[in-house]
């Protein structure tokens, strides 16, 4: 035993840990008698393969591809005779844990996204975005209806919806992970790709209301656009309105994180059902309550030992370093809330897109046509992006933005999602989408380092 | 507008917003055509209600007995011909949530519990603890059979279990409000309410078992014993030799909280179901991960600026100082689990207490035996623990002690929930269970603190 242990190095020893955990409780799966305790498996298991997928962080790739990824092997594992994850693909409780995770997601994006951000790249991010969204959106649709004739429209118009999106997530990470994030073409993506967000969740609220009424009138599509600009403006209204109000209701609460992190779930979850009452998706609201609590900043930790340990620890230096000590406490215990959210959303989360990955049915793909038709609506994805760098307008590396806006990520799984639930994605379209979303998101973070690098070097 | 606003004080406008927030999704509840967002609203209004019932702590008494008053009031707004809750009681996404939570609770309990405290108390708590659960276990068990003759035997093994159960967390508060957790009374109440707790779980897991598998032989009892404590003592075991490799797992983990927290709680998840494949309760195995994980400290804040900003603050002081500040900041830095599995507690656990207190049915109340029963229980209750407190030994205030093992709190909750959930504890037992829980939880504080200060007087 000791000997094995010595030959074995530390990451297999981890690697073997978490196979044990997996193994064991597959082998006695099906000694259980009571239905609880066996979503308690599953959720377990999902997790864990969730989080054995982010290896995929080490080729600097994000996690949400491989989570992704290990979606489409479990739920395709049935084609090898392991049927193991089937009846999760459509079980109630394992699909309501993933829409909670998705409206999580949308909240934590909201939070992330500042208004103020927005404002300091001004037009050129606008017009980046404008590009951005309605350029992909025309190719989208009019390369459906050519690749694909004969589908009713609404499956086109949700093609080129989903070709609208950016990932903010993505776009961030890749900047952020090379120390671009203080660059001009940094700034111009990430201000685009906020107001892509806006403007995407407008589109797929327009686009789910014409699915759902059948309504395609422009008098339709007017009220629907009124109605999800209403509600988004109105959530940032009221939001800046209540927010004082909020940061004071926060600062009153002494009763530890509790009841911060539950004040602002209630806000998320009661957002998402108005936005659903208004006729719109519920990750809308989501995203709207994170964007009105996005000024709310409090204290994350009210009365750790740190402020006052550390206090006294400096009690004898001179003043100058007291002061600047406690400048950097401050501004520590500041924290933002989406530091509060974060647990709920790494529970929650990677549900979503294993949930996701686990609805792609492989089987498809037999179709050597719809591998076809996939990587050429990858190459309008790409093209409908790149286009959108050339209105950044002087002094900026258009290439660079072009490719920054081009990874789909989550938002374009969560319209791809939207768009199955309500009927309109038939399999194979699902697939389509789902093999552009994976290449645009795999493919971009390689070439905007390469680009970068280039950049600096030149 | 600005008049109404400087005559509303603030905590006028914060009772507004949260009633403003709960009433217009309320108004249009009916408006919904889906069904997944209408539980982010239940979601909502539960964790809302849940949250506002704790200006309980207000009056020095514990939150969890707010959420459960509040589920008792919600559970019987029907007898009033309100019947919006009613669908909640038995609808299994609710119920899986509330099951959810109470096996992150356990586990959170599980990491708060130390191995280290109950040693150093030793043989007192020990003697105090198994007073503390036979007394109550044999007085519950003869009196349920005296006062209510003709159940079946389960139901008294369920009361008197039920009986036996010491919340470690209620009584901790007081002692911690008071600041009195350095006192020998404290030390001992608080280890013998560990102890208590996992005697309290074995002799679930065998009520259980006997409940579930109708067996009541000695024979039987002491196999599920063995099962159970092979279980507890297999996980501590296992827990001891892989901690330090999990320690250096979490150690590796570089990618922020996101991996050390999901791996905590699929271990969490993966212990629950192991407990219910080994014939016990999934809490039994979430509170022996939390007992098994909580020697693995680690560093929650890897990589913050705190680190970084801090030490460039004080670079120009004395090494003395500086010294003294880094040994904060790693002191700091070494956070313990529970921190990062404390929101989805939040978020989750006052949804137990809440769906727990739903299922008190006030209309057996109105039997006043019912209710004479459920005061002699009670009684019954303080006195079976009041005796554990004479065998503290020398040196010690034995009423202090006694009124200290008293609150049943969320453990004698979970019993009497379980009781429910196998059908053994009928609607007017689990009333009579419920008023003795809320009883003990809320009389115990008061005194207690009277007791405290008087020793202190004199």
């Amino acid at each position: 035993m000791k000997n094995l242990r010595i030959n074995l190095n530390k990451r297999f020893q981890l690697w073997g840990l978490m196979l044990l955990m997996f193994l064991v409780p597959m082998a006695y799966a099906s000694g259980g008698n009571s239905k609880i305790p066996e979503y308690f498996l599953w959720i377990a298991v999902l997790l864990l393969l969730a989080k054995s997928s982010s290896f995929i962080e080490k080729i600097k790739q994000p996690a949400v591809l491989g989570e992704l990824i290990m979606g489409v092997l479990l739920g395709n594992a049935v084609l090898i005779g392991f049927g193991w994850f089937e009846p999760m693909k459509h079980d109630p409780i394992i699909l309501f844990l993933a829409e909670l995770g998705v409206v999580i997601l949308l909240f934590q994006i909201g939070l992330e996204s500042y208004i103020e951000e927005m404002k300091k790249v001004g037009l050129q991010a606008l017009f980046v975005a404008l590009v951005g969204v309605i350029t992909p959106f025309a190719l989208g649709y009019f390369a459906g209806m050519w690749l694909m004739p004969g589908l009713e429209q609404n499956a086109y118009l949700f093609l080129g919806a989903t070709l609208t999106a950016t990932s903010v997530g993505i776009t961030g990470r890749v900047f952020k992970d090379l120390n671009k994030l203080q660059t001009k073409e940094a700034q111009i993506v990430l201000g685009a790709a906020v107001i892509d967000d806006v403007m995407g969740l407008i589109i797929l609220a327009v686009v789910s209301a014409i699915v759902t009424t059948g309504a395609v009138s422009v008098g339709a599509i007017s009220i629907i656009t009124a109605k999800a600009v209403v509600f988004l403006v109105g959530a940032l209204v009221l939001g800046s309105f209540f927010a004082p109000l909020v940061n004071r209701m926060f600062s009153m609460i002494h009763s530890g994180h509790g009841m911060k992190f539950s004040v602002a779930i209630i806000l998320c979850l009661i957002f998402a059902y108005l936005a659903h009452l208004a006729g719109l998706a519920p990750i809308v609201g989501a995203f709207a309550a994170g964007l009105m609590l996005e000024p709310v900043h409090f204290k994350v930790f009210d009365d750790p030992a740190i402020n006052k340990n550390i206090q006294a620890a400096i009690a004898d230096a001179d003043e100058n370093i007291r002061n600047k000590v406690n400048k950097e406490l401050d501004r520590f215990n500041d924290q933002h809330l989406d530091r509060l959210v974060a647990p709920l959303g790494d529970f929650l989360v990677p549900l979503f897109f294993i949930v996701t990955g686990m609805q792609v049915n492989l089987a498809t793909l037999s179709d050597p046509k719809i591998i076809g038709i996939a990587l050429i609506i990858t190459a309008i994805a790409f093209v409908g992006k790149l286009v959108s760098g050339l209105v950044a307008g002087p002094g900026v590396n258009k290439w660079i933005i072009g490719w920054g806006m081009a990874p789909r990520g989550e938002v374009g799984l969560i319209f791809a999602m939207i768009g199955k639930q309500l009927g309109v994605i038939s399999d194979e379209l699902f697939s389509v989408v789902i093999i552009m979303v994976i290449l645009t998101t795999l493919l971009t973070p390689p070439i905007l380092s390469y680009l970068l690098r280039k950049q600096e070097a030149g």
